[in-house]
This record gives C-alpha cells, sequence and structure tokens, in this order.
C-alpha cells in the first residue's frame, strides 16, 4: 500500500521507517512545516535525516501531502481537543478522496467520532484506530473479534506516565512532585505533563472505547475525570498497608465514562507497574479477558498502526 | 451461516446454545451415535432436551451431518493424536465441498498440519482455528493481527487443569495427589486427566503455534514435553522462600516447542492462579503482550469458535 504520514514525531516517524519491512511504500510525510512527497516512494532514510539537519521533512507545503498519491493516509499529528483540528479535517478529506485512514491521533474519533462515522459511510474508505487506544495493545481489534454486543465492560489502565508515577509513589515512598520531576528526567512524563497527569489523555481513550461500543454518541464532555495530581504520597503508604494501591483507572461501563484514581489488590491483575498499560474486557460468555503491554512509544505505537493497515489489504 | 457442529460435548454444546444469538443458524448437530439435521434450522432447545432425555441428539448417522447443507463445520469432537480421526476426516471433507471449517478440536492442525493446508490451497473453504488454543484468549488473531514475522516467541499458561493443581499445593502446602483428587470432585480434572497433568495437551497447543508461526512443520513428536506429575509438594515451598513459584509453562522459541514446569515469580506475570490461562507474546518492535483469561470451557470456547465464523463472513 502507498502510505502518506501527516505527522512526524514518534509515531509517524517509527511508521516511515518501519513501512518497508511490512511492504508498503511512503509516498509523502509531513511535518508542521513541511511534506515530503514522491509517488514512487520516498527514501525514508534521507527524509529523516533531512528533518534531524534542517528541522523539516522538506520543502512542499504541509497539506500537499493531503494531494499527493496514496491509499492509506496515516493521521498522526497532535492530539487535539473539541474540533480536533487538523487531524478531523485530514481524515473528512481523505474519505472524501475515498481514501483509507488509520489514525494515532486520539482526537477525531474521540471528540467527533458521529460526524467522522458519517463520512465515512458515504466513502469507500475506512477508518481504522486501534493505535490510539492502548498503544501495542490490540484493543479495539478484540472487541471486534469478540463482537461488541459481547462486551458488557472495559477497564484499565490507560496511560503509562501516571501509572510510572504512582508505581514509583508507592515502591519508594515518595511524593507526587518529586517523581514527577524524575519522570521528566527519565522522558517518561513531557515537559507539559497536564494530560497525563489531569486523567484527560486515559478519557480519551476510554470515550473511543465508548464510541466504539455503543456506537458513537460520546466526547471528552461526557467522561467524568479525576487525575492523580493531588494524591499526596501518605495515601499509598496507607493503601500498602491494606495489602492495595492506587492505579488511574478508566472505565467505560453501563454506559458511562469515569476515569479517576482507585485502590486495586497489591499484587492484583490492575497492579500493573512503571508505564505498563493493561486492559480488562468483561465479556458476556467469555468472562474476563486481560491484555497488557506498552501501551505508548514510537515503535509500539507504529506496530498498532501497521496493523491497521494490514486489516485494509 | 449455516453451521454443521460435529461433536456435542462442552463446547458444541455452547455453540448451538449461543449461534442463534450471533445470528447463525445451526443446520446439523451430531454426536458420537446419532444427529439431527434440518436445511432451515434446527430448534437447539428441544435437540438438546432430546439428548438430555435418549442420550443422543436424534436418529440420524452421525456422519450424515457432513453430507448436510451448511456454510461451516464446527469440529467440535474430541482431540485425538497421530491421524487426528475422525476430525482430520470431517475437516477433509468439508475442504472438499469448498464449505469453511472451524476447529475447536486440536488433533488436525496440531498432528496433520501441513496435510490440512495442502488440502485447503485446493479448495474454496478456509480452515480457522483460535478456540483450539487457550479458549476465549485471542492467540491466533492477535499473531495474525501483529503478522506473524513480528513475531519472536510465545510462552505461557496453557493448560488450566495443571495450573489448578500447582496453584493449589502452591497456596496450600499439599501434595500433588491429594490436590489432583480435590479437583476431580470440582469437575476441574477429568476422570482420566492425563493429557492435562503429563504437559501433552499444552504441548499440542504449543505445536499449533509452531505451526502458525513458522508455517507448518510440527506435530507433537517435535515437542519436548515433561509433564506436573512428579514435583515434589517440598519443591513448591523451596520455590516460594525464593519469592518464586512453579507453573506448566508452554514455549516456543528458535524454532523449537518446549513443555515443562518451570520455576516463575510468585508475583509475576506468568503466575495466574487457579484455572486462568495466560499468553506471552514477544514482538520484534511492539516489546511483550500479555493476554490472560479462560483457557477452556464450553461458553468460553464456543466464544472463540462464533468469533472466528465472524471473520468468515
Amino acid at each position: 500500500m502507498k502510505l502518506a504520514i501527516m505527522g512526524c514525531g514518534a509515531v509517524g516517524t517509527s511508521v516511515a521507517e518501519l513501512a518497508g519491512e511490512y511492504g508498503h511504500t511512503v509516498t509523502a510525510i509531513s511535518d508542521s512545516t513541511g511534506a515530503a512527497i514522491d509517488s514512487t516512494g520516498l527514501d525514508i532514510e534521507t527524509v529523516l535525516s533531512e528533518k534531524r539537519s534542517s528541522g523539516t521533512v522538506g520543502e512542499n507545503d504541509p497539506n500537499s501531502a493531503l494531494e499527493s498519491e496514496y491509499d492509506v493516509l496515516i493521521e498522526a499529528t497532535p492530539t487535539t481537543l473539541n474540533d480536533a483540528e487538523p487531524g478531523y479535517s485530514h481524515v473528512v478529506g481523505a474519505l472524501e478522496r475515498d481514501r483509507h485512514i488509520v489514525l494515532a491521533n486520539k482526537g477525531p474519533v474521540a471528540e467527533r467520532y458521529d460526524d467522522l462515522r458519517e463520512h465515512e459511510t458515504e466513502s469507500d474508505g475506512r477508518v481504522l484506530f486501534d493505535a490510539a487506544v492502548g498503544g501495542a495493545i490490540p484493543v479495539l481489534t478484540t472487541i471486534d473479534n469478540l463482537g461488541r454486543d459481547n462486551v458488557t465492560a472495559v477497564r484499565g489502565v490507560l496511560n503509562g506516565t501516571a501509572n510510572f508515577i504512582l508505581s514509583r509513589m508507592g515502591a519508594e515512598g515518595l511524593d507526587y512532585e518529586h517523581v514527577l520531576a524524575e519522570a521528566q528526567d527519565l522522558g517518561v512524563a513531557e515537559t507539559d505533563p497536564t494530560f497525563d497527569v489531569d486523567g484527560t489523555d486515559a478519557a480519551l481513550k476510554c470515550v473511543i472505547l465508548a464510541n466504539v461500543l455503543f456506537d458513537g454518541g460520546y466526547a471528552l464532555s461526557d467522561a467524568s475525570v479525576d487525575g492523580i495530581q493531588d494524591i499526596p504520597g501518605p495515601a499509598l503508604h496507607l493503601a500498602a498497608e491494606d495489602g492495595r494501591t492506587i492505579r488511574l483507572i478508566g472505565e467505560v461501563i453501563n454506559e458511562e465514562v469515569r476515569i479517576g484514581p482507585r485502590l486495586v489488590p497489591d499484587n492484583g491483575t490492575l497492579a500493573v507497574s512503571g508505564t505498563q498499560n493493561i486492559v480488562q474486557i468483561e465479556t458476556e460468555h467469555a468472562g474476563r479477558l486481560n491484555i497488557s503491554g506498552r501501551g505508548a512509544g514510537g515503535p509500539e505505537t507504529a506496530t498498532a498502526v501497521l496493523a491497521d493497515i494490514g486489516r485494509l489489504e
């Protein structure tokens, strides 16, 4: 397949680097300032080396990648809230050209799911987005496989940064500010970690899950969201005395979306450590499935993008 | 889809009971002594009540179900070794009629994978068998989704009976014979538990995984297999003092298939308890995925069968 990649952060870069291994050709790639385009296939090494030296992948207008020749548009620009732009318009534009879209960007499928599905019904293109929820964890594929009517609830740890902070606070008895600074030093937390620690990122993933399970109708404003910023260090100590710990748990249950810190058994399935993510899928007839793995990261998320591309062939 | 179900044990019965909920019609079902057939769709409640009262599902010859009108043959007769009969012939017969087959029976895909794939290439029918490995755990679907070239190893706990016995031996300090008797009382172990405790059942599942990962070439005779019958109770006690426990682990790694008792960290991911199963999939670019859930049981395995049927539509 010919791929046009919008966004050249960790995920976009990894998709470009791995595409050849999966038999695909990258015909366009854009970042916020420019684009490289070659309908016969870009030399990815050259493009990425160009970006390292000059700061951009190429001299074309970034949006020219949208007009290029491709089978699948990879939407890997940063997640934005509310109107979910510019990702949303990228998706709609590709659908209007009857092209497929694979999203790593959560915005369009969290904030404007119903609009997006409406455009999809009028197009020969399909929209897939397993990479947007849980990185390498194939949550949406597994739900699709089980049949959404057979799924009664989904819950899990869906933000690696928040989980790293809570794991360290619990294991070392350190307070939130201290561990956050450590996480930033290690590159586990971003300079502005707001969306990770205030629950927004996990909430967007749960909103996407709710849209998939209930065929739309949800946006971030429908979720009840609490973050981990105000958890005092001693709370984890008290939990530990009782054989428990605290995790930021997102849940989609009884048609409600809730995200917040919860007490969970210390050695229980939900108490994954470090940046691991876990998803529990409750089913009607097959009990509970637990899937854990790397919930973020360039190559991990790119693997999910490439799996979605594989389903379009 | 019209389904013909060969085998009316726990899995065959559950598939029949759940088929309607998934939009399918059961046109034939057979057990070892008879068959019920109705090309317009059987009344499952009546058929199963007939089996409860008379001991058989119907008065037709069991093999007549194979000649009936159906889109998908569900092969849920007991797993047999070596020639994998009669399951193997059921599969080949359905392929010769260009019908699809979904297997819960491990024999044909463990012992005669290459022969079966050869018949499949000459047929319009496809053969799917995710229900044969790990019950409700979507192991094969996830590998297919990742792309088998991206999978570097698979390991896990693939037999719930053996895991129940080891969990109880570890938690209660009881010896093997005592816990086995308890498991038989609870219905967790069969009257003849040989294949569960000697590693054969887990080995067959790993052989199937090897066939999928390496495109065939494996049978049970290629696996190195040790069971749990000879583990002395004190071994678990000694392991516990070291923060570890013992689990029956199956592995497919470096093109080898090995099954045997292994020391694993006591609270580690592989130390699932009771009848739970877990599969770890090591990937090239996406780290390790862990999937745990119910590895056996009628409705659980039937859910996997119905997911496979869904993929054929």
